[in-house]
This record gives C-alpha cells, structure tokens and sequence, in this order.
C-alpha cells in the first residue's frame, strides 16, 4: 500500500489533531481513531478524539479508550487538522457544518459517498481502515507500542470478522502476526469481541432459535425466528442485546435467507433481513419500505406476526423468484 | 520450531507410508494427513491415510479428502513406516494391536499419554499439528501446493478457532499468510468450518443449548450441556455433528468452564471440557482418568447424567478452587 506522501508531512509538520470517525462507532472507527492519537501523541503533539455517540461499553476493554469523547466537546481551532477516520464525508461523523481548521484529511477504506477533505486517502480494497493506520503508523518514526497494537489488532479483526470474510489476505495476518509481536493478544481481543455476553443475552439466543422456521420459497430457503416483547422482559434484555442475531441460522449450509422479526417497544415488528451470495434482500426490504444493502437489509411493519411472516414468504417469492 | 532431522531423513528416504490419526478425527487430524499424504506422494512414494472413522462429511470439502479411508482397509507391511498424526498412542487411532511395520513415528502436539512411536516427535506448546506439518513440509523438498495449503490452513483454522484461541501466536499468522499465498483462501475455509452446517446439526445445536445449565463454583461459573443418544436419534446426528458444540457457552463473559456431556453409542458419557485463560480443565480431565491441553480436554464415564453432572462439578470444586 502506498501512503501518500502528503500525509506522512503533515502528520510529522504539524501539532494539533482532531480525530473523528462515523455515528455508531464500531471497533474499526475506535480503534484506528485511537491508535493514531496515542501515536501523535507520543510524537510530541495534541491530538483528540471525538464521536458523536461516544464509546459504546462494549469496546470499553480497548486501551486508551478514555480519550474517546462526544462531540459536543469538540474543539477545532484554526490551527487543527481534522482527521476523518472509517468514513468519509461530515454527514456520517454528524457534523452538519464545514469546520474552521487549518487542514482536512479524510482516511478511508470505504468507497467515496462525497469530495469533504483537503487530503482524501480512500483504499477501497483495504479491509479495514485499522490496516491503514497500522501502515502509517510503521511509516512515521512514533514507533507502535502495545496499547497501539491492540487497538490496531481489534480495528482488523472485526472488519475481517478475524480473518474469516473474504476480505482477508496475506497482507491482513502478516499485518496481524506483527500487531502480536508489538504486544496485542489475539484471544484477549477475541474473549472481548465474541464471547463477553451476559447471561440474559445468551438466553435470549436459545428463545429465540426456538423459534426457527424453516421455509422453502420455490429455490430460496427462508429461515425465519422472531423476538417478542415478551421474550425481552423474560430473559431482562432489550433491542440492543440482538446485534448478530439475524446471522446465526447463515450457519445452515442450505440457508439463503435469515429473518429476524424482533417485536419494538411500541408493538411494530422490525425485520433484519440477511442473506449469502447473490440473493438481494434489499429487493425484498424495499417492497416492504424498507431499505438495506444486497447482503444486509430491513423493515418495519405493523400488524401480526404470522400474517407479517406470511406476507414477507410471499415478497420472496415474488421478488426474487426471477432472477436477474 | 526444531524438526528432528530423523524425520526428514526418514520421509526423504522410505518409500512406503501409512497415515493415520485419532478416532472421531477433525480438521487438524485430517487436514495434517491430507497435506503429509500428497506431499509424500508428490516426492514419489507411497503414501496412504486411514482413519477408524473415515472421513466426516462436514470435511469433505478438503481437498484430497478422497485419501482417507478407513481402517479395515489398512495395509501395512513391514516396508512400511507408520506415521501417527495429531495423537500420540495407538488406543487412540483405534488399534488394539501393535503392527509389524519397518518403523512407526509420532508427530503431534497433545501430551504424551504413552511411548508408542520409534520416532516420536510431541510439541505441546505447538497449537496444532498442522503447524508442525506445515514446519516439515517447508523443510522437505516436495513443496507446498494450494491442495496442501488448503488442508493445512483448515489444520491451523479448527485448532485455533481460526486465530481466536489463546495458542494463537505471530508465528501462527505467520504460517497462515504464507497458506494463503501458497493458495489456501481464508474465507472459503471460514466459511465451510463455521457456515455449512447440515440443518440436522442446527437443529441438534438447539436442542443442546436448551439443557444448558449454570452453576457457580466457588469463584468459577460452569455452563454444562447434554447430548443424549435421544437427541441424536431425534435429529438424525451423530457425534461428528458436534464438534465445536461446547465452545457456544463460552459467549457467557461470566462462564470460565464450559463442559458438554454426550451420551456415546455405548451408552457411555464423553465430556468435552472448554476453558478460558488461566483455568486448566486438563486437571479436571486427568481427575476423571482422561486428558487433554490447559483450555481443550475431556473425559470418558460411565453412570447417571445427572450424578456425573454432579461429580464434575465436585471435582471443579477440589481441583481449580486452590489456584497454584
């Protein structure tokens, strides 16, 4: 990968950062967000980090995390560079208005949604914006320490799902396999990652595979599992406990499609819809008017779940029977 | 890692070989074999794999996955060299008598519960005897081709939860990357590991998290689930359906010890013990006459679930409460 030299300068020039990433922060955002902070730092600089949303707990373990604060304590002053992490436009950090700054930079793996950015360096073919900084973070004289590497070593691991997406290559463990000489812990990112849920949550799961369904839609297979309001008081959980749900019946080989229907406080049913390979399920979350993308859509409905179900089966088979 | 230089005299000198692994063989048994297997043959020699139980379906995307056959068909001569792969006793590959062969070798990294073998080659600090294969076959002539890199990277993938267990080391990425550009494709293997489950095993993984049980030990939390034979027959699985099983309830962040009870076709209970960090389960399993690695071990037992259940929690209590 080639850094452009630009950056490289003004990293090294200059000696106020503010860093930001996208609205709902997840481990890529973090961890690269503070990964390069705690690098410019030790290079003798300012550098702060802000999300809209804050840190969610769960990444709580990352260290360094304390540096992560809301935007609403934001302080740009004619004399920061910005830095966009993970994203690339103001809109996806929730920042409605241009920044009196010195300099924009925006660092990206994610194709380009607009032109923001004095310095644009957007690698679509990067699995993770962590690789990124991991290489420029090797190309400045900072050096990375344990802290940087573990925050480094998590950015990769969730947008590679720990090497197991098809974004993974070579250069992802190679990339892995040194972040583990400089100090991360594979299983302790893992343990944090994957296997830190509460109780209620894990038993939530079990209620809700109780509820599969597995349906043939002409040469689609359908699972289907649904969340009651019901379930949420018994098991203590709420919405926020179903993050990955949706994907647990893909492990069925002859599964194109996995819906999860999770009743919402107001008694709506909000579908999450998942799918593998070719099969659009944002063809079928549209007619429903909801949207998504071709691997990962949703909707909202009202009505009674069985009928819901019915009508979902239905849109299957209507929107995707032909394919084209 | 030091290969005994024996071993790459012996594989580069003999001409006849026979590969054979453990009982209920997974991914590390089958793809070392595999990849052992072609290399041999590649330098020109013959080389054949045998298993008691033949080839799980789940593998047979591997591949070569077509060399494994079973027992009964064993040939072994006295030209041949007998190489015992990813166990280290004969009790273990099913073979109740020792064979007139030229020489029998053992390469594998679980501790050594007896001193068959001429040659015996035991790493336990290696996280998977695909790890030491890959070593050999780096250091042998024959090369690795994709085939190999394949089987060889499913080998390192099952041993540590793709990278996620806590033998996941640089070295271990390090071999992975060098798999993948030898031609192994990581999301291809994660995806038949982890994504192409029959729906029967689904099913069957239901029904076993719905026994799933919590107790708190002193200051250890056990999860432990059942598989009875019922269960098996109810969703038309067998035992190769359940690997990976009790790794599920370490999601729980409180559960160190996860432990899954199945009934065997003898009406005989095999626990399957899975820690985190520091808790060793191979104490436990060694109290109960069976053996195994610091967080992967097991045990064999006869009696009533439910007074095993009770004498393992028993034996948490007396061997893990005291931590040396």
């Amino acid at each position: 990968m080639r850094i452009p030299e630009s950056i490289l300068e003004i990293l090294r020039r200059e000696e106020r950062f503010v860093i930001l990433s996208h609205i709902n922060p997840e481990g890529d955002a973090l961890g690269s967000s503070i990964a390069l902070a705690l690098a410019l730092r030790r290079m003798g600089k300012a550098a702060d980090v802000y999300n809209r949303d804050g840190l969610p707990s769960i990444y709580g373990f990352l260290p360094g995390s304390d540096l992560v604060r809301r935007l609403e304590e934001m302080k740009v002053t004619p004399e920061s560079v910005v830095v966009i992490l993970d994203c690339n436009d103001l809109e996806r950090v929730g920042i409605s208005e241009r920044m009196d700054c010195k300099l924009s930079m925006v660092i990206d793996h994610h194709e380009t949604e607009s032109d923001y950015g004095d310095i644009r360096w957007i690698e679509p073919e990067c699995p993770a914006t962590g690789m990124m900084i991991y290489y420029l973070l090797k190309s400045l004289d900072a050096g990375i320490d344990s802290v940087m590497a573990t925050n480094l070593y998590t950015a990769i691991s969730i947008d590679t799902g720990t090497f197991r997406y098809s974004n993974t290559t070579a250069e992802t463990l190679l990339a892995g396999a040194d972040l583990i000489r400089l100090g991360a812990d594979p299983s302790f990112v893992a343990e944090r990652l994957y296997e830190s849920w509460s109780r209620n949550r894990f038993m939530l799961l079990i209620e809700t595979l109780n509820t599969l369904e597995i349906n043939r839609v002409g040469s689609i297979t359908v699972a289907t599992t649904v969340i009651t309001s019901e379930m949420f008081r018994r098991t203590g959980t709420t919405s926020s406990d179903t993050e990955n749900f949706s994907n647990f019946p893909r492990k069925i080989e002859e599964v194109h499609i996995s819906a999860l229907f999770r009743e919402t406080e107001d008694g709506r049913w909000k579908a999450s819809l998942r799918s593998k390979g070719d099969v659009n399920v944002a063809r079928i979350a549209s007619h429903f008017g909801g949207g998504g993308h071709k691997n990962a859509a949703g909707f909202l409905l009202d009505g009674d779940i069985e009928e819901i179900k019915r009508a979902f089966l239905k849109a299957v088979s209507e929107n995707l029977l032909v394919k084209t």
